[in-house]
């Protein structure tokens, strides 16, 4: 076995060709063995092995730069550079961190920016008269987002040395769209000869490999561009999932998988039938889709957000449109088509909706009109990586004028919000995704939201008021027992539902009998939904605790920890409120 | 005159193309008179005054929805659809606004959106099997920005009819930059001939009309598309400031201009003494750029920012970089520049920052990469207009970790602020630049903020203590002074100068002698600063009063009389005191 002795892309340099690819193979094994061990992505991964390998022994890493976006791409890279047992055991990341290693410049995990960071690297090498190379390494799929089109249109500007590796596999997450695509396979089907070219109408150099997996000829290809005195589009055409056949055919699955079986490919345990919101909404917007043409769902590269696989969204046909990764698109769509006079659903992860926050402002709530959004994966329980957490939602959302956010606490205030929101015709409606599991409570949900700002109080008490929000309710609940069970007294619970706005009547009414308000909320507590609630209560006698996270961005948390860590236990907010009752 | 009898597009139809020559140097004075007497943009307008004739003239307005990218190049859509006499007089804003008018569909302040919004119109009219034509027209300066990228790249997966009209002026609010201008160049000089071809790569349609400002083969060209089956673009040469020669001279300045002697084009009021804060961030940056090379400016389409014209611009070569309109790029430009040692300074108008939301967290902050941004034009004295109306900036900037966010209260404060943030290399650094005038105050400030959220205690008083931010600052003094002429209380003045988090001791310490804690803050107060310390002192007895704006979009206010409208007078707030002292 190579891999074992190399711990550097310097370990490289002395190989053969034959056995590059022996070490390529070695690669391939090791990301197959990790990853349907701890599952992660995979074919992103696999189509880009003979390439990294080639990348690392052609260039001088990390003098030469090689930047990798959205790095779930990366692991090769991570495996050559002194990271292979960190890697195996799962000890590190999927991204790339310059705090893991020197080879590495930038955490990353959304697509797209990787050309303009690029940018910068470039420009403050010239500024300080140095002299290497900076790689640049992305998809296909990161094409479609605007921060990679703002990036490719700046880099003739800069004009010196920068070569742009396009990793070109057909695919995003799901299957690629946009008319970008189209040019691409033009360029792929005419060995990158045919004259419209999109990397040239920006003033790029452009060339073209058509074997993107195989070793030899990308050697000679990077050697060609080195130490260029331009910057140039190298454009590989690649294959996802190469040299694992499951992942070959079945793309899409395999961009990201949990543990599986290597021999026949499928997960090791079968979530088919376990009900998540994911499901839910599917179903639910299938159905409404059936009974009214003017219902349409978007999704942005992530259809498997509402469980969409490639026959169901044949069978919704037009009232189906994934945009690709093109956030800022998918709001502004989804305003359009609401002006228009059809109801538009955008299912969205939170992380990434973040993208479009001058979109939501200007382009959806300036104008009002009635959209509706869903966001996925938010807080402790979604993502659990820096670069994807979203712990920022709630101030995103909440301070945006004419917005309407909603988060309901279980599955059945889920669904009723749901089924009032494909109706609702005054404002743009999100509505904030569960991610505690699929809960139910046995009570009667209201059937109409449109009266804003009013608490659900869930359960009357005295001297303590806990306002839970969304997925905390269950928490808010556990620690109102906690609380029972020690001293006697029983909390009034609050379900305040609405995030842009504070119900006054309720809050007022809570003056009479109650000492303390405490809030929970599943995102940083810093410019949070429970500082509304202090600051109502400012200029009254009512203490209020807010408890939230902290400001921090946390890498590879379990939300277990990450919520000790935050002081958010049953045990710490007992002895606080007992405290603050003294 | 024909002007006078035209009240909506209907009137159009019956006149000759001679007719319609009249017409449009009508409107061409119309435009001039107005601008001239008012202020407002001038060369965007002048330049597609034929174009938008003949869109009239030969669509179906408001059935045929014409939809306009950042509409202040809306001018002679406003005089021609029945709103003369409101433009004339300046009654209605430089923007389209469906409140306005049926001919208008959307609100459109910043750039780039058109193409999106436009694709939701298409796709509406498809589901609802409705049948009109969608024209957008957008300028050459608006492709640069991510969002008409995204858009464009959408289009063709719709593929039903829609007009996307490049107003292609070679100039976005300064020259244009990167490589699509090119090849919009390429074009041109080929007639819309040349095989390589942006708008093709992205699978679209298109044609070119060289001779954009000639009515009667705009006309031709309008009607050789009007209900085509298929997306497509139609390209546009027009001039920018066509008409009038000042403006077609002197491109830059006449984007947009304070009111202005027609004779002569010079503006009635000569500015050019007036100290502002572009001058004295300018000239700072200038000087600092001499004596360090590896220091460099970003705009974004904006220079003028830091009035750095055109000379100013050439002199600084390679330190200065202007990427058009592309805030997401600049922002990750600016991350990367400052990975590779150098330091990037990022002046920009806060309402486009917010364009950069992910970037700003992602791509700068996660990296926690020193970078420094300057953010102009926040608050109640920036832009007055709700489209750039700009409230949001602290909940936007004050909630990611890592960044510090500084608001000086005056010149000293400023300039201190900015002489140490260019060599802070520990976080992300943005500055809110004062936006009431440039006021001085007599006192030693700091020379190093590196110690974060240290307030400023600027006057200790009793009972009362007031934390101003920035350019608030100035009104806390007012109050102070009012509230001490009314009751005799001396309030302890507090300047935060941190918006990223608070000053616990300094909080603390107030408890001894003070019942009251206000504070004031020049944008809205939900998510705002304010909350912080209202949130911070929720378990103890202290009363806060948090005062800010309201969370709404507001049109064409002035700021004395949005204040007034929000209690943020003198008298509003002494009085508020006084009732909360009792």
């Amino acid at each position: 076995m190579y891999l074992e002795k190399i711990n550097s892309p310097a370990d490289l340099k002395p190989l053969s060709i034959e056995q590059l690819k022996v070490v390529s193979d070695e690669i391939r094994q090791v990301i197959l063995d990790k990853v349907s061990k701890y599952g992660g992505h995979v074919g992103p991964d696999l189509g880009v092995v003979e390439s990294i390998v080639a990348m690392h022994y052609v260039f001088n890493s990390p003098v030469d730069k090689i930047v990798f976006d959205v790095s779930h791409q990366s692991f090769a890279h991570k495996i050559l550079t002194g990271r292979r047992e960190a890697f195996i055991n799962n000890e590190i990341s999927e991204y790339t961190n310059p705090l893991e290693s020197p080879h590495d410049f930038f955490i990353m995990g959304h697509t797209s920016p990787s050309v303009s960071l690029c940018c910068g690297l470039v420009k403050g090498r010239d500024l300080k008269n140095e002299s290497y190379n900076v790689v640049d390494m992305i998809g296909d799929g990161a094409l479609s987002g605007g921060e990679a089109f703002e990036g490719l249109d700046n880099v003739s500007q800069i004009g010196t040395n920068m070569i742009i590796v396009i990793n070109d596999n057909q695919w995003a997450i799901a299957e690629n769209h946009g008319g970008l695509y189209g040019n691409l396979k033009q360029l792929r089907d005419t060995k990158g000869k045919c004259e419209c070219n999109y990397f040239k109408a920006l003033n790029l150099d452009y060339t073209y490999l058509d074997e993107g997996n195989d070793i030899e000829k990308l050697i000679a290809m990077f050697q060609s561009v080195k130490d260029i005195d331009h910057p140039i589009v190298v454009h590989l055409n690649t294959k996802k999932g190469y040299g694992y056949e499951p992942a070959e055919v079945h793309a899409e699955k395999f961009h990201y998988m949990p543990p599986f079986d290597l021999k026949t490919g499928n997960a090791f345990v079968d979530m088919s039938n376990v009900e998540d919101y994911g499901d839910l909404t599917g179903k639910f917007l299938l159905d409404k889709m059936k009974m009214n043409p003017e219902l349409i769902t978007i999704t942005s590269a992530t259809p498997s957000v509402v469980d969409f696989d490639e026959a169901t969204r044949k069978e919704i046909g037009k009232q189906f449109m994934d945009v690709g990764i093109a956030e800022e698109h998918a709001v502004a769509f989804a305003s359009g088509l609401a002006k228009s006079g059809v109801k538009p659903v955008y299912p969205v992860f939170g992380t990434f909706l973040q993208r479009s926050y001058d979109q939501l402002s200007e382009d959806l709530c300036m104008q009002n009109n009635p959209a509706m959004l869903l966001i996925y994966l938010t807080g402790v329980f979604g993502i659990p990586d820096q670069s994807h957490q979203c712990f920022f939602d709630i101030i995103q959302l909440s301070n945006i004028p004419n917005m309407v956010y909603l988060a309901p606490v279980c599955k059945e205030e889920y669904m009723a919000m749901l089924e009032w929101g494909i109706t609702y015709n005054e404002h743009p409606l999100a509505i904030r995704v569960p991610t505690n599991g699929v809960n139910s409570i046995d009570m009667e949900f209201d059937k109409d939201y449109s009266v804003l700002n009013k608490y659900k109080v869930m359960r009357e008490g005295t001297k303590v008021a806990i306002v839970a929000v969304g997925s905390f309710y269950q928490f808010g609940e556990s620690i109102a027992k906690a609380l029972e069970e020690k001293t006697g007294i029983k909390a009034t619970m609050i379900n305040p539902r609405y995030l842009t706005g504070v119900d006054g009547d309720v809050l007022d009414g809570l003056t009479k009998d109650h000492q303390l308000v405490i809030t929970l909320e599943d995102g940083i507590s810093e410019g949070g939904y429970g500082e509304k609630i202090a600051s109502y209560y400012g200029e009254s006698g009512m203490k209020v605790k807010n408890y939230g996270f902290r400001k921090e961005f946390v890498d590879r948390f379990k939300a277990s920890e990450l919520m000790v860590a935050n002081g958010l236990t049953d045990e710490v907010i007992v002895n606080d409120i007992m405290d603050y009752l003294k």
